[in-house]
Order: C-alpha cells, then sequence, then structure tokens
C-alpha cells in the first residue's frame, strides 16, 4: 500500500536505562504517532546500550535503509552521554565544536558554565542545530538523522520543532471497530475481507483486561474511501455477534 | 563487567500497531525487568512490522547473537498473525501442526472451535510448548527462541513460567542516588569516580518534569562491594548540592 515515494523512518533508541527495565520508554509511542500523522511511515525500531559499536552499527544500518533516522537518548553532559560522539563515528566525520551550539550553552549557563556543559557543543562535523526550547543545550540533525534526546518533554519539543520540515507521504488515515468479540471468533470471515481490500492494511488487536476480552479491528490506509468499505464490512462481520460494536475514525 | 558466561539476550516486538503509534508497547518494560532479576543481560531489543521477510532476518540475526530471543505479537488466529509461520521460515523448518497444542485448542474451545482456532496449533517443527493459563492456545520455544504473545496480560504468565527454565547469570545488583541537582553539574567530578570503577557500570539519568528537574545515579553490576563503594562516592557528589539526596538499593 506504500506509494514508491511515500518517505519511511527508523527509530533508534539508546539507553541502557531501557535495556534494564529501569525505565519504561514513553518515546518511540510519541514519534510513532507524529510520523503517522505526517504519512511517514515508521518501518523499524531498535533499542541498544551504551556501547559505541552497536550505536554506530545501528544508525549505519538504519540511516542507509529509510528516509530518515531519529535517535533518542545519551546526549546530555555526563560519561555515559555518548551518542554525539558515535553518530560521528557512523558518518566517519570529526566530533566537532559547533560554534552556534557553544554560543547557546554559555548563554544558557552563564556563570555556572562547566567543562562538562560545554562539552555539549561537540557535535558530528557539518550538523546542523536543532532547537530545545526547555534545558538550553541544543541537538543536530546529521544527514538524514535526527538526534533527540531521551527525556521525554525535551524530546518532544524537539520532535515538534523538526517534524514540519519533514517530508510527508500522503495522509494516513485509519478506521477502528471496537468491539466485545474475540478475534478468533471472526479470524475465517475476515481473512475473505481483508483479501477483497488489498488496498486497505487491516490489523486485529484483541484485548484481555481484568476477565473481559473485545477485539479492535484496524483499517488503515491512504484511500479514505477504499478503507471505509472495509471498515464497513467489518463492522458488519463484528455485529453478528456483537450488536453495540461501534466505528469510528481514528 | 560482563562475565564471559553470562548469558544474553534480546527482544522481538512483532506489530504494526506499535510502529504506527495505536499501540504503547508495555512487554518489554515487563521482559527486561525480568531478565535483569535473572543476571540475563538485555542487549538489543527491534521493533518489526507484520512483514514476514522483516521478521526472519530479525529473528535470524538477534538468535545468533544472544543466548536467548523472546519474541512478543502475532501468534493469534487472524490473517496479520505470521509469527509462527515467520519463525518457521527463520529456523528453515517446516510449519506444521503440534498435537498437543491442538489437543489443548480443541479442550478450550469444545464445540466453539473453528478452522482459524485451530491454525493456532501450527507450529514451527520440533517446537516445545509454552503454556497459556489465560486463553488456551499455548506458544512454543524452538531453540533459543521463545515465541511470546502480544498481550500484556498473556505475555507476562508465559514469560513468568519459562523464566525459571533459563540459564541465569550473576545476579545484577543496582544502588541509586535520588536528587535535584542538574546531571551537568556534577558531570566533571563523576567521571572522575567512573574511572576509579571499572568494575560498576554508573548511569545518570536526569529527568524533567512540571518545571522540577533532578538526577538519579544508578550504580549497577554484580559486585555488591563494589556497587557500594561507588554508590557512596556518588552519594558525597551529590550532597554537596541537595544535602537530601538519597541511597537507596534498586
Amino acid at each position: 500500500m506504500n506509494a514508491p515515494e511515500a518517505p519511511t523512518a527508523a527509530v533508534l533508541i539508546i539507553g541502557n536505562e531501557i535495556l534494564s527495565g529501569r525505565t519504561q520508554d514513553l518515546n518511540l509511542n510519541y514519534i510513532a504517532r507524529g510520523l503517522t500523522k505526517c504519512g511517514i511511515r515508521l518501518l523499524e525500531t531498535r533499542v541498544v546500550p551504551d556501547v559505541t559499536e552497536a550505536i554506530v552499527e545501528a544508525v549505519n544500518t538504519l540511516r542507509a535503509n529509510h528516509t530518515y533516522l531519529f535517535t533518542t537518548g545519551g546526549i546530555g553532559a555526563t560519561h555515559d552521554d555518548i551518542t554525539m560522539a558515535s553518530v560521528s563515528a557512523a558518518f566517519g566525520v570529526k566530533l566537532t565544536e559547533q560554534p552556534e551550539a557553544r554560543k547557546r550553552i554559555e548563554k544558557h549557563y552563564a556563570e555556572r558554565i562547566t567543562p562538562a556543559r560545554l562539552r555539549m557543543a561537540l557535535m558530528p562535523e557539518g550538523a546542523e542545530l536543532i532547537d530545545n526550547p526547555i534545558s538550553g543545550a541544543p541537538s543536530c540533525r546529521v544527514g538524514n538523522v535526527f538526534v533527540l534526546a531521551g527525556i521525554p518533554g525535551i524530546m518532544q519539543s524537539m520532535f515538534d520543532s523538526i517534524v514540519v520540515g519533514l517530508r510527508h507521504g500522503p495522509a494516513i488515515k485509519s478506521m477502528t471497530i471496537h468491539s466485545l468479540v474475540a478475534e478468533s471468533t471472526i479470524a475465517d470471515e475476515m481473512t475473505e475481507i481483508v483479501l477483497r481490500h488489498p488496498a486497505v492494511e487491516i490489523g486485529s488487536y484483541p484485548w484481555f483486561k481484568g476477565g473481559s476480552f473485545g477485539t479492535a479491528l484496524v483499517a488503515r490506509g491512504t484511500d479514505e474511501g477504499a478503507i471505509k468499505l472495509a471498515a464497513e464490512e467489518l463492522l458488519a462481520l463484528v455485529r453478528k455477534q456483537d450488536t453495540e460494536a461501534t466505528l469510528a475514525a481514528g
């Protein structure tokens, strides 16, 4: 269902704290929803530890395979913040002081400046700045790689500031049927609907919570008319068992 | 800091709904915490869409690189549940009916059995069953790959049932210092502490919430005495600025 020219993306989450379970990642979901709104299809995500070789390998694979790569985490001032150095290594360019970044950091911290804070001005050669309206130190873009913060509030403001400048694809629309039906009861008939609507991506998302269960059926794609037709057939199927099933955009 | 024989793991999250942003993944964090408790180091995670080639490639890379691979999602009865077929393809074995799985599914659904439900008995040849105490249809293990459900409640019960049988590593302990210090103010001195304690992994996790900020410093490793020494030095450093900073296990 992808037009050949539709942009694609990958996310690389950098941080031991995600892999140890100390921190629940919230950034992927924010980026995913933002990209979907722009018609950019997020096709892959990786989580790697704070290890240079792991970051370099993932950056190089993902930036080669997708229109855009967004990294999160590891851009602070401490010893375990190695994202900028790793992205430099991935691109084979020098880690160098970005003069405008240094200016902003000096202005933000004024007399509280320290060597560690100044190190946040070190970026891959040729990087363009990404604003940080919250905590002062900017981040950067190198080629098709956007280096974002790990702290959700800062990551979100950075992402929001760059997303308008990305190449958008045809808008991805969706309709969802909510029901209390078990997906396996409708699976066989649903497959027939799926086969009749090749231009629509149909997902079946069962849930189970506190002894109750149900299924959300999602019809997604770029052809609103085709989505609506498929969604109405799915609704009719589900209503055979749950007369209160609902259909809504989104 | 890894003993050479310490087991490692990867997680593969399978599902368009995670990449579209429709669903916030909660399974990675549960698995990560469970593995950490067992001394198994989770070193990589990937998220891929419901696309056979993407799943096959990720399964084969991750199972080759780690002691264990856990997949989540795509094991239901609908058209978009392609994990079992993809894992079969990854191992180069047939997707075949597992007799004990069929027996359990027939028993669970009794007169409500359908062709779609019976398809949940199709597994890679040679698979060993993983119990599903919640919704009846079991999952399976093939070699070092554990195929788990996507629904968090079911995934958790499956994970809990297999984790006792995994090869555990030396217990990973940690101590955390909670403070209202900005990490960049202590970064330079912290680096000295990091260098003095090569057997301890020291992480600095700044946070920013509703106008307040602070940093959690985590000392992790398998040598409890070394962790305690490093954590006490970190606490002393932080207390220079935040006299109410606290140190706790975990």
